[in-house]
């Protein structure tokens, strides 16, 4: 007897699969398509991120040109192009990798790359279909060929795969490379998020590309290249067993060839020393000769478990590319412009390590003071794999480490110690990874993974530190300072008033002086007179009571170095690092010397770049310059040696303390050093 | 002659495809899968979702059980069992539904549901494959079979498809439901993002369902049904052309049946009236005799534009399902606990608008005081489709509307006029759709469409706006209630000593006090004594000068009126409102009036459900009781009605001031309803 479908049955019938595309096509703001503002920064970001990526591998220095245009079309509608001297793609894989969600060849690949989903141009040119129903065109251009391929391309959204609707070839006047040019619904706004602002974060992490710009109203930008050198490419790695999963391990060691455990866990897995191979073996009671893919159940278990608990090899740096922190520091620089901040913390760059069998590493710098605003939170410039991330801060692991610092112990102002705190700073915080959890596909925040938060706040503390010491620093010499100004107006001015009354000469108060305000100084002056060669000239003057012998130190870029002369030569030097030291003439009490720098004609040399450490002084007693970090490995002159030997003897005897000294903050660390004369 | 492959084959030969399984597995962190804490409340979420949901489609009341229990295989292996009450899935459906990304009956279906997706029981089923490498038990019973099918099922990741290793049939008890279980990597903690919190959230907005909970040590926590109403069944509805793209238009006008435009367009979109089909035609220079699949370019734009242009019927509330006022009282009520806050603000539940071709909807509530907090940020409670969002607060568009207002302008402190606010408060906000911006596959945060933040805001703005008229309410109360307080206390005291002094007898205060107090007061009261019925006593007392006819409004859930009998009975009632009003008899000063509510036996009276009002007396002399709102339509009385045009009158001469009347806050508003004697 027929009887009509049942519930469950009329449920089933409504089952079916959906295509990614029409998933994508949905939930567009998944893949950053929310509104117009933020489509128009996407598709430039994905096309931008392809061109460098693509320039990477090919090994060249990019030049990646961007255009945005109004279109007649409707006044919601622009049109974006995008070109670049990459490798070009073969005429067969255009329409997979523009026209096709989840293809790609950086997927399969564990090395860091900004592009890793497979997602990224096809999403663009998913939007381009949906708001305005025109095909994209590409152009690329193969070395070996003559002419360049022209394919006009859509997206089939309900079986996410290309149709191309035209195919020409044409001339094209550059040897190789990739242009995209499509049509898409958008909005074009100057904020924080624009495109240009996309740009100028790209170019600061990526000294090495040249990006130029074409606003609608036809301004042009350009982003010169910072640097000619590449860099270093990275390299393909093994996965690391720590954080694999057991599911990502069953699939490592069913799809090896080799035929024993002993010779597939060192050859599939990053790390396995034959020492950590037979540690491993033991603690997991396996012999080695057992098949890798017959394993599972509890001995599975038991190996994932073993090769977790011995201690391996830390991850190879191959695969990744950090900024460095040179660059970090010049990067700022860049963003800063005319805010001229007082104080660059040394950047953080640290080692790499590993989070679900893939090598990750966290680079932090901070610069504060100078013109950045005091009275607003601090401005947080974030990157992952060299991309700025200019979306979604609330959501990002970045934000979250950064408002997990109890800053108020730092120096900064944060309401209830939580949160992004408020100062004159600015952070800027890459992580670069084989594997970036981005928090959704389009890539513009991380998830709180907890092996990288706890990276994060390592080093974030450090730059936090720095900050703190030179806070307490600042506040220490603004006090040496205050007083060193008020001695040497006052004082005059005083002693020619009683010496007035009483009818005598002004004496010499230089003595006095001196001896009041127990400093030595440094300071800086660029060259004067009308056409100066490039360089400047640090001038070290004692004002303390007693003749001094000082050591003077300098640490700029290995290339300004390489390119300057000085006088008088310096005592030492370490080109590779950029260090010169020089023992200075002993210094009677108001005595000074001078270190001249000229640099080769064409090099430019900013004051910004060189940072200046004196020994010689206790740092309390130094105004101008930094007291020699601890990291520094100079052969110390014999003099000072002695004398530092000296000062341990007087430091153990209470009384030996220097005469006149003031203790300005009751923080007196180490006794000074003092030349005995 | 053979050559080596160039640079563009190389590239090319690694470019391939990628399995969506493949994706998520690697980014599981983009499903909600991020660190074992929140893998394991998101697998209970995606399997209770699911549950609700099949219980909806059924029509039945909800029954879902949920128990989480560790495993001995490891520390951080937890087994998650949930059942239900549903129509259970046809065999042949079930290793698809558990077994394969992007896989359902919802994601094509244009109506109000939790899971849209058909993403998020098969991650589950994905992430516990990848952890503990273990087929994950499904079990399904449908009505008309006898026995329950028991799969147990693998996710193959490489093919994105179902493996069943395991299939048979069991007897099980429940006619028909479904069963999941699956042992996963996880972490149990009680914290605001546990299981627990997630059911207590379900629980507020689905007050259905019934839930129960057996957490790992073996506590139990049962939600018993607040309401065995299901919710009105969400129905599929036609998209809506506002807000549509060119390219989901296009896909609409080709896959539609009809011959001509005129006959597609109102059967193809929702609110398209003969009216606005004749418009839009005209607008877009288009007869309608032309074939729907044919259109395209200019003609296609101009037809879409018109479609945006022309005013349309609103979308039909009939595909989503909101809270409603009552209930989200209610469900604060629940949340709130022993807190008892002082202020509810009348919830907001908005009429529905269009996004991207979907109706949504925003309903918003708001208490105020009592044991809240008052320095920290104010809690934020945000649902989506009746799911509470527990993750990624800061990424969601509902804290950035939240954040925009300036709370300041209403009575919380707020720092620098944005983000969260800080005070004694819970916000509730749900928005329910056909469709949800989601910034994410893990369902956890909405994106910033600017459609629906406009829509956000104005809910907001409203219930703002009711917690600044209770927090200037409240200061204006607090003067006149410590003005009461002293005199009634105070007043007393120095006339017994002024009359002991003078050896004279206490005079009789009464009128020397009302005088000065100078306001009507509400008090209510529940039942004393040992049995008492269900019910309360609310009493109105004239501490003003002159004797008063006072009108007493009171409004309740419309069920807690029908249950109800009034002593007096009331002067007038709206059943279907829940309200009813009484003239009270003319009250001399210090005279009072009773208003005796009993309700039937076994119903329960909540005095945080009535809201009672009181008209004849101005605002700033009202203590315990509201003014009339302005949508209250009750047809005043002849004497109110005299006494207004009176009053009219009087604040024209302003001479016409009441004896002894004090201007608190300097912001006396309308002149008072006087009765003349």
């Amino acid at each position: 007897m027929p009887r009509g479908p049942t519930l469950a049955e009329q449920l089933a019938a409504k089952q079916r699969q959906i295509s990614v595309a029409e998933f994508f096509e949905r939930n567009r703001q998944i893949l950053g398509f929310d509104n117009p503002q933020r489509a128009l920064l996407t598709t430039v970001k994905e096309a931008v991120d392809n061109s460098l990526d693509a320039a990477e591998e090919a090994r060249v220095l990019p030049e990646v040109d961007v255009e945005i245009a109004r279109e007649e079309s409707g006044p919601d509608r622009f049109r974006v192009i995008v070109s670049d001297n990459g490798p070009g793609i073969l005429k067969r894989e255009i329409p997979n990798v523009f026209g096709r969600l989840l293809y790609g060849s950086r997927f399969h690949a564990n090395r860091q790359s900004r592009g890793q989903q497979g997602i990224g141009i096809s999403a663009a040119v998913l939007y381009s279909g949906l708001t305005t129903a025109r095909p994209v065109r590409v152009t690329s251009k193969v070395a070996e060929e003559e002419a360049a391929h022209v394919l006009d391309l859509v997206l089939d959204t309900q079986k996410n795969l290309p149709r191309t609707v035209r195919d020409e070839l044409e001339l094209w006047d550059r040897p190789h490379g990739t242009r995209i040019e499509l049509v898409l619904k958008a909005k074009y706004l100057r904020s924080r998020q624009s495109p240009l602002e996309y740009l100028r974060g790209t170019a600061i992490v990526n000294p090495h590309a040249r990006l130029t710009f074409r606003e609608p109203d036809g301004t042009r930008t350009t982003f010169e290249r910072a640097s000619t050198e590449t860099p270093p490419v990275s390299k393909e790695v093994l996965p690391h067993p720590y954080g694999l999963e057991l599911g990502e391990f069953a699939t490592i060691l069913k799809q090896s060839a080799e035929r024993t455990l002993r010779e597939a866990l060192p050859k599939r897995l990053a790390g396995v020393t034959p020492r950590a191979l037979r540690e491993v073996l033991e603690r997991a009671k396996l012999t080695g000769a057992e098949a890798p893919g017959d394993l599972h159940g509890p001995p599975l278990e038991g190996l994932l478990a073993a090769l977790h608990e011995v201690s391996m090899l830390p991850p190879s740096t191959d695969a990744l590319s950090p900024i460095g922190a040179v660059l970090i520091k010049r990067g700022l620089r860049n963003v800063l412009g005319e805010l001229r901040p007082e104080f660059y913390a040394p950047p953080v760059s640290r080692a790499p390590k590993v989070r679900a069998g893939a090598p990750f590493l966290v680079e932090v710098g901070l610069v504060y003071g100078g013109a950045l605003p005091a009275d607003q939170p601090i401005q947080l410039l974030r990157f992952a794999n060299r991309v700025p991330l200019l979306f979604q801060q609330g959501a990002c692991a970045i934000t979250t480490a950064v408002g997990a610092v109890d800053w108020r112990r730092y120096g900064l102002d944060q309401r209830g110690g939580a949160g992004l705190p408020v100062g004159p700073c600015i952070l800027l915080v890459h992580v670069a990874s084989t594997r970036l959890p981005y928090t959704s596909e389009s890539k513009e925040a991380l998830a709180e993974d907890p092996e990288l938060l706890k990276e994060l706040q390592l080093a974030l503390q450090v730059v936090a530190r720095s900050l703190k010491g030179h806070i307490s620093r600042k506040t220490r010499r603004a006090y040496a300072s205050e007083k060193f100004t008020i001695i040497r107006r006052i004082l005059p001015q005083i002693a020619e008033k009683a010496s007035g009354l009483v009818g005598e000469s002004v004496p010499d108060l230089t003595p006095v002086i001196t001896e009041i305000m127990n400093v030595v100084t440094l300071e800086t002056a660029g060259p004067e007179g009308p056409n100066p060669a490039p360089g400047l000239t640090a001038t070290v003057t004692n004002y303390t009571a007693r003749p001094r012998v000082l050591e003077l130190f300098v640490e700029m870029p290995p290339e300004l170095l390489r390119a300057s002369s000085f006088e008088p030569a310096p005592d030492g030097s370490e080109a590779g690092l950029g260090r010169a030291w020089w023992t200075l003439p002993k210094l009677a009490p108001n005595g000074h010397a001078e270190v001249r720098l000229r640099a080769a004609a064409g090099t430019e040399v900013d004051g910004n770049d060189l940072d200046w450490y004196v020994a010689g002084v206790d740092e309390a007693h130094l105004l101008g310059a930094e007291p020699l970090p601890g990291d520094w490995d100079v052969r110390l002159p014999r003099q000072l040696v002695e004398a530092a030997e000296a000062a341990e003897v007087a430091a153990a005897a209470p009384d030996a303390d220097e005469g006149g000294e003031v203790d300005y903050d009751g923080a007196e660390k180490a006794a000074e050093l003092e030349e005995d004369d």
